[in-house]
């Protein structure tokens, strides 16, 4: 790839340009608004003059609602070898592109799983997409120059590639993003009207469950309105596990033996089928998650604790793998989980105790 | 208090007789099973053998179904001035010790909202508790020399007294803890049987959102089967939620503006309801969230890097909030987010870069 036309410099856009541009790819900029077009050139993203003839490839990143037009205009006017969109649903505008009557066999729908909670070109940075999944939805009908120009481009931006059928990959992100993110919501909604002294005794789980509560409405209003209906079917399941489970409950009320029991069973169905699930999602290096040994380790709240604790586990030669820092209420002090290979474990638990760090067996 | 009287040496009585012991009370440790009682008494927490006369407090440790019945004998052997339970429902074991007759000005039922994955007195530590809620449920026919002594427990144990009316109590765990449980369960459900490629699109997310789903079932069909009432009152609420968003979201695949436009303020609803719940979880130091500013390291898997990282944090003075380390997919790089104070950013994002280390924007 020599050329390429990104059309659409907000985040995803100008962060691929950027990442291209980086690979000695000539990359022309465009957006619906110059100003935008002209701040990513400006970041180095590469020109806003427009090409001289076809390039390699065009990139759309545009909302899923103007996918399909961006694309066709393009495809019409014939700027490029072949076609490629970033957005996040895949199976409605391929869709609306075969419905305009255009020949599929220069596009390609792509969906890098990358994002950040700031927008536009200056929140752009070509390694945005480093080690992370981006879906390539070929079908048979595609041109190989165009899936390996698509593969050229995932492979400058350091991501790693993954080959999905386009109505797959909606369901696949209902099922790991548009549904957690609404269920999210649901559970974060029952605090909003909590008494004070409820919402007081809140720790690290509904404080996990509830994180991406808080994103934007807006663009997560784009998103579900893009891929309503896998999400409606995956809720579905989720609202049919919710009426056994409140079955379940009340059964537990009763103060029959056979239907407690009953209800003890439905509880512990969905408890297990819930364990069944988690150990699913991958943890590091796309893996299924290794099982770590968590060392906790008392701090107080001193710039340098974590410092020193780090430096510790650096000469005894461990690796830290994740950190978690629980923070205490109403006072001071803090834990902190770091979790490591099984074996490592007790050194850097003995480490840490000669260095004088109090440890939770 | 002088001396106190632990009845179930378990992980939260054993914790406990330690904090009392390392503060000078003499404690005595039983348990139904004598050889759980002689591990807390040989780590320290105390002695298994029995006190001479009544003590000043006796702890009752037992599983919520056993509390009021192990309460009772306690209360009518006289063992003690006051006498208190660490169960995490609070309601049921009032009412079956009213039940029971017996007079409770000398009885608060508590719950320390402390825990690990680990059970049992090895596990325990005098330090379980630091920093955490400790809730108590006097009446208003409560002595308040047994108040005192309560107070005093908890005090001992460095957490923090919350009084709460019981039956509130376990209306606030059931919306804190016990719902969200659940709900992270069923979310985590709908990945058993997933293909395996829509479960490598995992991100963060979903990661966050069905990590307590990896829970012990027997554990948490005890803390349930305690409390099912409050819970399935919740469920319920998120599930007219549901079955809101299900329609909302069906509505969306309309071909009617009206109906599409009826779905759009369904969807905004419950995102604007979980904005608003989200924002009341407290962060740390029980307080609201605070806006940290969060900056963006990249690094490799290699040992140390963490280490280095946060040594050049504390030469540069700046207090490390919270971490979290996001893990890329499928390759060896990593991204560490540092929380700090908004004003701390610059200064660590400058002295960060100056030592070589890539920081994203």
């Amino acid at each position: 790839m020599r050329t390429a036309l990104v059309i659409g410099t907000g985040l995803i856009g100008t962060s691929a340009a950027t990442a291209l541009s980086q690979r000695g790819v000539v990359v022309h900029l465009t957006d619906h608004d110059p100003e935008q077009a002209r701040t990513a050139a400006a970041l180095g993203a590469g020109t806003d003059e427009a090409p001289d003839g076809p390039v390699d490839l065009a990139i759309v990143a545009a909302p899923p609602a103007h996918v399909a037009t961006v694309l066709a205009d393009a495809m019409r006017r014939g700027v490029a070898r072949g076609y490629i969109d970033v957005a996040s649903v895949k199976g409605g505008p391929r869709r609306e592109l075969e419905a305009l009557g255009l020949d599929l066999a220069s596009y390609i729908g792509t969906h890098p799983m990358s994002g950040r909670e700031k927008s536009g070109p200056l929140a752009a940075t070509g390694d945005l997409f480093e080690g992370r999944p981006w879906v390539l939805t070929p079908t048979r009908d595609t041109d190989t120059e165009v899936l390996n120009l698509a593969l050229e481009l995932v492979s400058h931006c350091r991501a790693v590639p993954v080959v999905m059928d386009a109505d797959a990959h909606d369901r696949a992100v209902a099922l790991v993003s548009h549904m957690p993110h609404l269920v999210s919501s649901m559970v974060a909604a029952r605090l909003q009207n909590a008494e004070e002294a409820a919402v007081r005794l809140c720790g690290q789980g509904i404080r996990d469950v509830t994180r991406i509560a808080a994103s934007d409405p807006g663009m997560w209003i784009d998103i579900l309105s893009a891929n309503p209906g896998p999400v409606a079917d995956l809720l579905s399941d989720v609202a049919a596990d919710l009426d056994e489970t409140v079955r379940a409950l009340r059964a537990l009320q009763s103060s029959d033996d056979d239907k407690r029991h009953e209800g003890t069973s439905g509880i512990e169905d969905i408890l297990r089928r819930g364990n069944a699930g988690q150990v699913r999602v991958p943890g590091k290096h796309g893996s299924a998650p290794r099982a770590y040994e968590v060392v906790a380790v008392l701090i107080d709240d001193q710039p340098g604790q974590l410092a020193r604790i780090f430096a510790d586990a650096g000469r005894a030669g461990v690796n830290i793998e994740d950190v978690r820092i629980e923070h205490a209420t109403g006072q001071q002090a803090g834990l902190v989980q770091l979790m490591v290979e099984p074996q490592a474990a007790p050194v850097l638990t003995a480490a840490l105790r000669e260095r004088g760090w109090a440890i939770r067996q």
